[in-house]
């Protein structure tokens, strides 16, 4: 089986310059779950039918899909299959049509259509010249009615526009998603003729044309009506996201972690639950992160492209971004780590305290408003409140180092290139502009002055 | 056509001191919303019943309006409505009465029933006495239920208890909110008597006292069943928030707005979103504020009165208060900017760094841990972390100035007033208490003394 | 009447380590809802049967229930049932058999199963031998049926795998609580047989059993289905605790406090809120807090055993923990209060502000960028922005003293053990190692130098 995802979409509805199809769900665009679901099942090839920004869309996915440009936006969806007329005119086998803003399209679904197309040939002995997706719908206004013959077959999918009295009453409607038999395809779609009031060529025009050639077309009900639900307005892809991301939390929480307020949680694909984590109210797991066991992340925490090794204790209203928390630590609350940073096992890194591209060992403790950057800090230092590692002189980036079992006193600054040694102790607001050596003490400091009676006087006269 | 507002209730049952109507939705009082929807009709006037605490009524929605006061706070709807006779006694024309607690009548559906009224004039040739707003809800138990005639025309409405078996499976149910022809309101409501149960004079048996006059009642079915919603207690009134919030998040994402998570997030009613705007989870826009084309809310982000050019980032955990910020600007993360400060083109105000008061040119750094208060900083300058101005002196706040590509060193301390001269250097640490000249380098530090051993000596023995 | 609680349940599909009843709801093992729910009724003895470490079970809920083993964790309701015969064996009375995962049952409804039993006695002069808790659901597979006879009374129960064609049709299912009337239990569970396929021995068999003997089992529908969700997988953990959460809510909305985003606030069962508190979205309050009246809980808040004073202001993104806050006092945005800390009166500890195990008297200021640990400071005291205490000296910590009204100038640092005395000045910056006396000011500083021209150079070339 071949597979045309039909991705030329302009999404008008949706105002923008993206290509419609490009709109993230969940930081990925829409089509990228098209084509995930597309990747589970037996597909030897899929191509795609762009448009608006097609150079967007080919950057994003790669060259290992075929793309079909098509020139007149607003051709329709026939128009766009026959755009990719290269991909399919000689292919003697099915092909799947699925457009690319239709994300919530599951690839059970998908796979069960494959199964009954096989059941068709097998046990009635043809093939079906079209399956098309359906579901029912309580209230069916404004879709597409599937209409059926006594034996089940499809005769046509009228429009909401076209249809009479009674073929509004039916509640099955067009899901938007067909396997084709291509041989049949091509004797039928190129004697569609454009609708009159649009001037678009409608794809689902084929079915009436395949029934007076006696084929036979069938439709195929899905379980779930929301898995048809296409994106058509921002609305409508946020709707789309809360249901995909509704599926992958009941996924996680099935496998054995424990979700709170589920409604409120944020977790992207990519990511990775390894068991018994706990996940509080808001987090949002973003990228590639990967969670190890028995985590808890804490309320409104943010992660993404962290790596959180086993029992860490994410904290409140932490943000961990490109790095690497190894077992045991603290983070937060209120901790922001950053780009490429690696915490040592049981280290803290505590409330607004931030650390940008820094190595922390093991044991080291930063649990009050400090900054470290660019910095490696070895096992057991202690890093006071309000200390700063300053590496940006005006012009450019230095370096600092802290040595095992280091005591950086509170308020102290460290101006890198800076080697601080091993039990070393720097005393409270020193400003230290020199390497210390293992052991020593550095104090920068004047002396205090105490003067009788002019805090009073400076305050209350 | 004239309205009349019923906003005395007692709202007992919020157990609040504050009159009912002033409760907020969304930073408004649900009576904000019932009169910006009277906005939206051919209204000539309207008139407010009031009751306890009327003065915080009209001292919050002014004097565009009549106010007639309601002595009895227990006199119930037709009582209300005659505290108002001076206002509708000598109107021949319709008049709207609508609960002050029915914020979620859409103006659309007030407009369909005046329309209906004209049509019934013009095709029917008479004028409606009243014409009610219903639904028809699923299971409408402790809803007065409306009773009709055989040719539709409303006989009554009963109320619950009253109502007897067969009347108490009638589905359409009284929606609170009617038109009146006030001549026949004035015929009608003198002669209702008051319940012999609870004393109070309800304004629906008009309904059965115009039926014996052979005028004639109808009712208007809403669409939605929200709309007729009333908020009796605190929870209908979150209940009712929340659909007025949901109204509006989906209106900014249908004009082409990406709004993640939407049942997370908060947009009040006077906020405008320019397009392309992409909103994360949890973000709370609230007040004046306007965002610019392209913005970026990050998670949890506060905005109440911002002004918010295109292209800004907004960091999670952000918050922006009376402010406005520049096109290109980074705020956040765990940014704090207040009390109208301004925020210029390209600056970066970043993690754990409050700014007050203060105007911030363009191309600003000011990333870590630093308090910005009532200075202004011209374009260039950087800002180090734990840097502070100190506008305090314990007794007045005073200004600071600091001038173009200055460099105020980290942990940096200015005590205004002071000015700081334009490619200035401030030392690290310093304690800047005089003004610096144009590209001079202020330090204050003492001398580091590095004592051998005493660190080692001090940590370990 | 007795309780038997079946809290055995290996929980498989948790795929945890602790025993299932022990998973949390709201900060609570799910349990700890069906014992609080029995407290409410009229209960003598309350029996646990236990398994899969019993002793976590037996920690946690101590010795004021009676705890029996069962030895096979697959023996099935019927085997727990009988693991804890010694409880029930000799007693003439009804017993109340019920799941500890089954959290979501309400007291009214188990008392109105208690009235019905009494109502049967009165008025039809029997004993029920067993009295089910039902629901009816629109979609009932999956679930046990209850198969009644022309009378009402229950025949039997049978799960979905076991149904015919017929019985699956039914909607009535099983809600997994039972009273029985013990001397009718004992005759016929010891002749259940176990489940040929799984080798449980089922607890609903004996209803059939009851019935051939001519006994009356009824079933009793509770009027709420989702009462009678379990949680056998993490995901339903999820849902049963949502459901608890609004419950909760909606309880303190309509006592008359007000909640924006009910979906998105946190409310422990222990919580007390005395009226009048407005809770912003995203708001967490856990363990024993207890917040005033007219307190406002601003957005994104973190309260965890936190005493809160009535007109308090708790801005967002504030935590506060096993703390007490005085009346008038605001906190935040950005701060944390934590570990046995005491704001007084009217005072403001603000953004990026961290206090811990501290007494704050009334109307201090700490609005900035401070680290405030293990100190005791008096009324009217000013801490300036990046103050800290610095409470560690790299070996044990030590407690510092600040006296009324006194001002502490920004990025200070305090070294514990000191005293600082009332209406003294500490100069902006300054490291103060010695107590400073009642109405003196200190001040560390060294002479500032300003070195002309060097800031523009060493910036710009």
């Amino acid at each position: 089986m071949r597979a045309l995802v039909l991705s030329a979409g302009l999404g008008t509805r949706f105002k923008s310059e993206k290509p419609k199809v490009m709109h993230n769900i969940l930081g990925k665009p829409m089509l990228w779950y098209v084509l995930r679901t597309l990747r589970e099942l037996n597909i030897e090839d899929t191509a795609l039918v762009v448009g608006h920004k097609a150079e967007q869309v080919k950057e994003y996915f790669g060259d290992s899909y075929h793309y079909f440009y098509q020139s007149n936006p607003k051709g329709g969806t026939g128009d766009a299959v026959l755009s990719a007329i290269d991909f399919w005119r000689d292919y003697y086998g099915y092909m799947l049509v699925i457009n690319g803003d239709s994300p919530l399209v599951k690839p059970q679904t998908l796979k069960n259509m494959q199964r009954y197309l096989h059941m068709v040939e097998e046990y009635e002995g043809i093939k079906l010249s079209a399956l098309l997706l359906s579901t029912q719908l309580p209230d069916p206004t404004g879709y597409g009615r599937i209409i059926k013959d006594g034996k089940g077959n499809v005769i046509k999918v009228v429009e909401e526009k076209d249809a009479s009295f009674e073929e509004k009453l039916i509640k099955e409607i067009n899901g938007g998603v067909y396997i084709f038999y291509c041989p049949h395809l091509i004797e039928t779609l190129f004697n569609v003729k454009p609708s009159p009031k649009t001037g678009e060529l409608y794809l689902t025009e084929v079915f009436s044309l395949m029934h007076e050639k006696d084929y036979v077309v069938r439709s195929f009900m899905a379980e779930d009506p929301t898995e048809v639900l296409g994106a058509n307005t921002r609305w409508e892809l946020a709707v789309a996201e809360n249901i995909i991301r509704l599926r992958i939390l009941q996924e996680w929480a099935e496998k054995g972690n424990t979700i709170h307020q589920p409604e409120s949680v944020w977790i992207e694909p990519d990511v990775v639950l390894e068991g018994d984590v706990e996940i509080y109210p808001d987090a949002m797991l973003r990228g590639n992160t990967k969670i190890g066991r028995g985590v808890i992340v804490g309320k409104g925490s943010l992660l993404e492209n962290a790596l959180v090794e086993e029992g860490v204790m994410i904290e409140a209203y932490s943000i961990v971004r490109n790095s690497h928390i190894k077992s045991g630590a603290i983070i937060g609350p209120f901790a922001h780590v950053r780009e490429n940073s690696l915490i040592g096992k049981g280290s803290h890194i505590g409330n607004f305290v931030e650390v940008k591209k820094s190595f922390i060992g093991e044991g080291v403790r930063a649990k009050h408003l400090a900054y470290i950057g660019d910095a490696t800090i070895e096992d057991d230092v202690n890093v006071g409140a309000g200390v700063v590692f300053a590496n940006f002189d005006g012009k450019r980036k230095h370096q600092s180092y802290v040595g095992k079992g280091a005591f950086i006193g509170s308020n102290a600054l460290l101006i890198a290139p800076i080697r601080i040694g091993s039990y070393s102790f720097i005393a409270g607001g020193s400003v230290v502009n020199k390497d210390v050596s293992d052991g020593d003490l550095a104090i920068e400091r004047s002396k205090l002055r105490i003067l009788k009676g002019k805090g009073k006087e400076k305050l209350l006269e």
